[in-house]
């Protein structure tokens, strides 16, 4: 049986609440450019595909995805569609007052988008807590791969680079245009690092100006970082760290 | 090549926006009971078959879909999801802005959910046409099937009744639950219709109140109709006339 | 005594709401360009009408009316006044929060301005009636006078056309210059009408932009339709037939 | 012919814009208790006179009136109804927004409901001031009569006390029930008054508590003042003395 | 001890907040051009020093000072910083929660800024009264000062004028440039005054338009009034004038 | 000369804010609970600290401090006040829209209050960048301090532990009391860390629940670490680091 809410009638709904013990996990992707070889809509299948794997093994109940994130950088290439972060934080709170209401009030906002669309998440996850009495978590590929990342050899967290075009290869294959590829290597952060791996002093993060990302977008198609190095079998060992962990956490929220 | 812009990369998106000719199809539903035999998803299958369709015919774009509506009558049986109308329009209304600024300057907003959506949907497209410059159509099922479900005996719109159970049928069989569904026929309305077809005299909708949704669901499930009367056969003859109908606003906004 | 509640003390008032037996009218119109020959108050006229006409019928209360509605796409004349749709929701629903403090919690949005203030209302009405636990009712004419209007030979509903012309003909003559009244023929429409006794195939609803308004606001100088056929003695037909079931609305909620 | 804006076709209304050398005034007042002898409009029909006879002297255009003002602390009795003053704000600011797109550029609020409406509508001005370049005056009888309520007699300004019962007697004597004023002397205020004429040190204004207003409200019916001493021949010096100021001021807007 | 909230530990807090019987001052000021003479921090200064004597007296808590304003009218000259009033009110009205959920419920706005921030605390003040049940008083010394000014023989309220320029002298003598200081003398305003002394007829304060900030600005460098007048020491009795106010408000909230 | 803006004249600000290069330092804190030991300003002392001592050696203007953040968790203890992000983020909005508008068109928000505050600083930072075409640095210690805070030995951050009360006992030392602090020492975090040094998998910060912080309170009055391991030399060095590294920052800006 499907682990998506949307294919289940209401009595098979009611079935899954009960039987996931209130755990859902809600993916939440962006459309936006994911330079020449990876789709728009790259965020949100790594959401889906992690949702999938951990509902298999573990029988939570997964809501609808949802496609569209907070992504006013990449507005600068084609394909790319932004949401006001006040208006993902008030859609997101209204999935979750709606889950709560049919007993899932262990909400997972699971998230392909890294570190920009965790931003909103915080602010929907803390108000949702207190004023809706469920507890949230916000599980974030980037940083649940922290102690994966180097054993295998990736380069620092960018975007379209080899950790998330090895993980599209494993999983959507047939999405992906390896040949295309442009690689933009990252070079040193004296003062500021969007990858959680950084060691060093860094400035807290805010998305780049359209001058910026125009900038970076006109060196290697929307890269940063270095795609060509991408492979699938990497990306099979990455998968499958993020959803042990993801499991890890389902487990621990049931028991709780 | 799939017409959904969530598989292309950005240059992909780019030449699809200008085959497109600027017509992008945004496919919104709920996620809603839909009684014993229809999932809680239907009215967001309805809107993507009928873009995947319409899309196959003419090549538009279709934007990536979103699967959550403004259900609040629904919320007394599980798996109902609401969001507020104002969210909803916000959304709706950053989708279009996004798109205008790629070139998607004529947008359909394809709604399976019938007149509760079509409401937010009329907010968000009047200020996107004043503020951004866009042309933006609302294509409905419920309203371009008048034509149609005369001639195939359908009874008046409900809630899961025979029409979009037929048209189910006929697209997403394996999500239908023929054998559990229970008729709740609908009888005169004096004063009061959510039929297009209905000729008489008639107050304006408000969705109902908790409770009157309470009592409604008791009796079948939360079917309002009669979905025995279903068959996927009259399923396919009214999704060929509402595919018609699409490919004609679709190639109108093309032309003008 | 008067139906108007402005015109009340409180113990007044306080009566008032006992023997309306919780019913009370909101009569709420627009201020827009209603052609050469119209008043630009003449759907707030209309509104106003309606509710004395019943009221005095019914000895329901009566609210102080409000003035301005919705038009967007009017403002292409002088004398348009238009009030975001959010704003007006938030208006109305304040007004039904008080009404209800006082025992009005039956409560009836009388709208003179058809279908794009119907769109706010619903949004306003639902949010009362699940966070007030008010009733709330949207009554609209146009949607009331389905039976009527083919009886009397009129024409489609567009703008300022034969049948609120007859109709303001009938109560208000003094505002009513016919002489000055324009023809401007509604023609077939093959996927559109705002016409809720058009029996074919439509697109929503969506007020026009203002080109598009300008445009057809140039060949009849507003009108939409063939003022120039109206007649007082249809409109007293229309106004009866509209007031006759108003009052049966105010019955049923009385015995509710 | 009406200085009423709703009472015009819009080619009156357009000429009527270009007379009154873009000159609007807008009433606005307030539904709220006034006592055992006044009824629940009081406010909204003083503003409605003073725009009248304002009119009459100048040419100037009315623009229909507000009934609806901000009323917390008068909802202790039937029939206030209290809008929240940021909602008030955006109403009147998108009054002002499709005035001015008309040519009415000089703006009179017109007040009658005294210093509590006086709060939001000096928001609403400066806003309206700073981003459509209007003009803007807030105009307010408590605030236009001190130089002659002294002369007159009368007591401090209070709710429902002599300065508006005169006033009322003299222009709208049909609504006013002087035979059940009851009175409730205003005392010292060491450290707070609402009247603008009190020349001791004050502290600012807020809107009573329910629980202040509920006593208030026990003592004389809801009056603060002595309304038995009321007369219609100084409600007529007041007026006047009210009209001819409005006149100065639509003056002195047309001169600039 | 200090007076402020921020400078204790939570248990020193708790006590505070008991030994001042839940009364609590806010101290609010602006960031605003003084003209030449003194610094743009004058506001917050004024209320900071009251706060402190107040406080010395009588051993009231103190809540951290807020340095922004609304000052739309001053942004023509550098160093003003101005929020919008909705802003300011949210802020507020989020603050007095706080306090009330550690037992502050007696709460005055001490106001360095005049009538421009009035405005908006009036609004946060009813809401809090009412949703809170809080007591609030707004505290400004222009209106706790009409006793006393005549006396000294201070020129009316404007802007960087004798009265808070003197007062300045008294408490911060080291911000004072005097030798800067321009004259700009208020001469009679037939319908127009923000001087809580005027005694004459006077249309409602909406703060200036840009255009004419420009225009006054530009006379005396940002000044209305006769600063050149000004001493300390008519500024200790005015300081100690408003202090003994102060003192009286926070003595009897205490005892209510 | 100060480098506050509060104390200048605006011809000294208007000079200020040459000098500074258009760069302004916005120290921004909160009032919270910091256990035993520390003030509740503690949060914003850090701030003002840092921004004036680099303003000392840079010349850099800084705007008036904001002593208010977002601390829902902290509400368990006295003294805490909580503003919600999207109120701070409108407040720190208007304040850079007026900045710029006096040239200071490169600002970096001084956060002393951690992780809690930089999420809505992220959402203001990306809109003023976007909108008013500002460049925006958000600076907060706790990731500015990561290649020191090894080399000094302190413990992980976590709330009023060694590293904040080491640096308050460098500064402000009459405000600490070493001697009532009580350790709470952090052990394991499998899945969850604030700490920015923390080099294993963790979940995405969301502030606590009321429960939570209940039950973690009540263990060492508030404290999340070991201050009592805390010592003035060590303060010194990381404050120190601190300044150098936000000089940097300053001069980077200053040369862009």
């Amino acid at each position: 049986m499907s682990c998506w809410l949307q294919t289940k009638s209401w009595p098979e709904a009611e079935e899954a609440f009960r039987e996931s013990k209130g755990v859902v996990i809600v993916p939440i992707g962006s459309t936006e450019q994911h330079s020449l070889h990876l789709p728009v809509g790259t965020d949100t299948y790594v959401a889906i595909t992690l949702a999938e794997a951990a509902a298999e093994k573990t029988g939570v109940l997964v809501a609808p995805p949802v496609w569209y994130g907070w992504s006013p950088h990449h507005m600068v290439r084609s394909g790319t569609i932004t949401i006001r972060p006040e208006v993902l934080a008030d859609l997101t709170y209204d999935i979750m007052a709606s889950l709560k209401a049919h007993g899932g009030d262990k909400i997972i906002l699971l998230n392909g988008h890294r570190i920009v669309n965790v931003i909103w998440m915080q602010i929907a996850a803390e108000r949702a807590q207190r004023e809706l009495g469920v507890t949230v978590k916000i599980y974030d590929p980037a940083y649940m791969s922290k102690d994966i990342v180097g054993e295998l050899g990736f380069g620092p967290v960018g975007h379209a680079e080899e950790v998330e075009t090895s993980h599209m290869m494993y999983r959507y294959p047939e999405l992906v245009h390896l040949e295309k590829a442009k690689d933009n290597p990252i070079t040193g952060h004296p003062l500021y690092s969007v990858d959680p791996c950084y060691t060093h002093d860094t400035l807290c993060y805010v998305p780049s100006t359209f001058a910026q990302a125009q900038k970076s977008a006109a060196i290697a198609g929307g890269a940063t970082g270095e795609p060509t190095k991408s492979d699938a079998q990497r990306g099979k060992i990455y998968h499958d760290h993020l959803v042990d962990n993801l499991v890890s956490v389902i487990r621990s929220l049931q028991e709780s």
